[in-house]
């Protein structure tokens, strides 16, 4: 992805957006994509009326991923309160779906890798909306 | 909107989804409808230069509305502490986002009107908020 | 809804936006309500089996439906092709929709009104895309 | 990215989903990043007047990119033909937008990165709507 590119060329930028914001803004995408596969995929199962659940929790975590992801992405005017309320829905969207897919991550490989790519993004919005809080303060 | 019907049919539902909730679902899709529209009428004023915090906050408004409207739509399964932290976040891009409308709203009356928006969909989100958290205890 | 009030307002309308583009974008927003709830709605029903195709085609209307809002409400500058072309995508994408959702509607009173709303957006973006037409020419 | 990872993962995959696809749904996300990012900064540039158009087409093809990209995602049941569909609206929201960002390319940087990678995602999108269309017959 071009976040870090296009970052460093935003006209009110002065250096402030750290590397775990943009680090953060990448995950936030891929989860997005990998959540959304990982829902269908649940739903192509034989087995989908156990999946149900899994597949809520990586619809609703698409879409604050994408939510997160955009929010983050802007960097005109400030908004570091509104961007660092997203980064934590955010960390709470991705850990519950991760908990959801490792409990059927032994039978279903898309959840095995929906898991591993929501705990990334966790992480990565911890990161970045710890990065970000010295600046409210 | 179908918010009321949709509800009454569904299969998982047991009288749970107060009238707070279906209230606000509506109007996180009707907030995200104007506030995309005021950031587009402000970007065609010729002032636009003095507008740009308002197009920022309109803009990340829209996406958020839009996210909680969906999580907020789907009754399957459980997460009411998502939702509860999502519609916190609403609360408070949707008051932003009416602050910055209401500073302009004397010359821009597209501005009036978003902020009206705004502070509708702020109440909704607290009322529906705060009728979701009993059932967190 | 608020569109009309807000296109009223907007510096660049000249009384361009016709009512049926103003009555298309409710729609929109509407029918990205209803699938989703619908998509939800099917998820939560014993014979989710049978209804992953109404799942799938729900959850692609709906995020064409919020895209084909979006991209509507816009009226700064001119893109008039791209809002037709996606007019059309969304009328297909309802048409699908509606299909599917007529499928199960005896048993289902969800997929009945899902289909009702689709068939209503479908109609209204087939009316969008003939009033913008002209003005392709 | 994980489309690939994810995609030979998936239950009803059987070799169908080709390498332009899954290139296809990569770009869209990357593009829609890039588009949101493109259109914050020309906000934040003092000519910000003159760049309206600019905003406009890079919020257009964000929306866009992100619906794509989501559509294309799911493999269950079948929609060939709107995602066929949506990949043309895509191909032609990514065109519009590298022509708009190429126009002030020589003087905003982030201009000619958002062009760059329109085109890429421009391309991708006719590659895997050409790679669909036999299965169209």
């Amino acid at each position: 992805m071009h976040a870090q590119q296009m970052i460093s060329t935003h006209p009110q930028e002065r250096g402030q957006t750290g590397a775990a914001l943009i680090h953060c803004i990448e995950e936030c995408y891929d989860c997005a994509q990998t959540c959304t596969a990982c829902a269908d995929a649940c739903l192509g199962e034989s087995m989908v009326q156990s999946l149900t659940q899994c597949i809520r929790t990586c619809l609703d975590c698409a879409d604050v991923c994408v939510a997160t992801g955009t929010l983050a992405t802007r960097r005109t005017g400030s908004n570091v309160e509104l961007v660092t309320a997203m980064l934590e829905v955010c960390e709470d969207a991705c850990r519950s779906c991760a908990r959801e897919c490792e409990r059927h991550m032994d039978r279903m490989p898309h959840c095995r890798i929906c898991a591993e790519a929501c705990r990334r993004c966790e992480a990565a919005c911890r990161e970045a909306a710890g990065a970000m809080s010295p600046t409210l303060q």
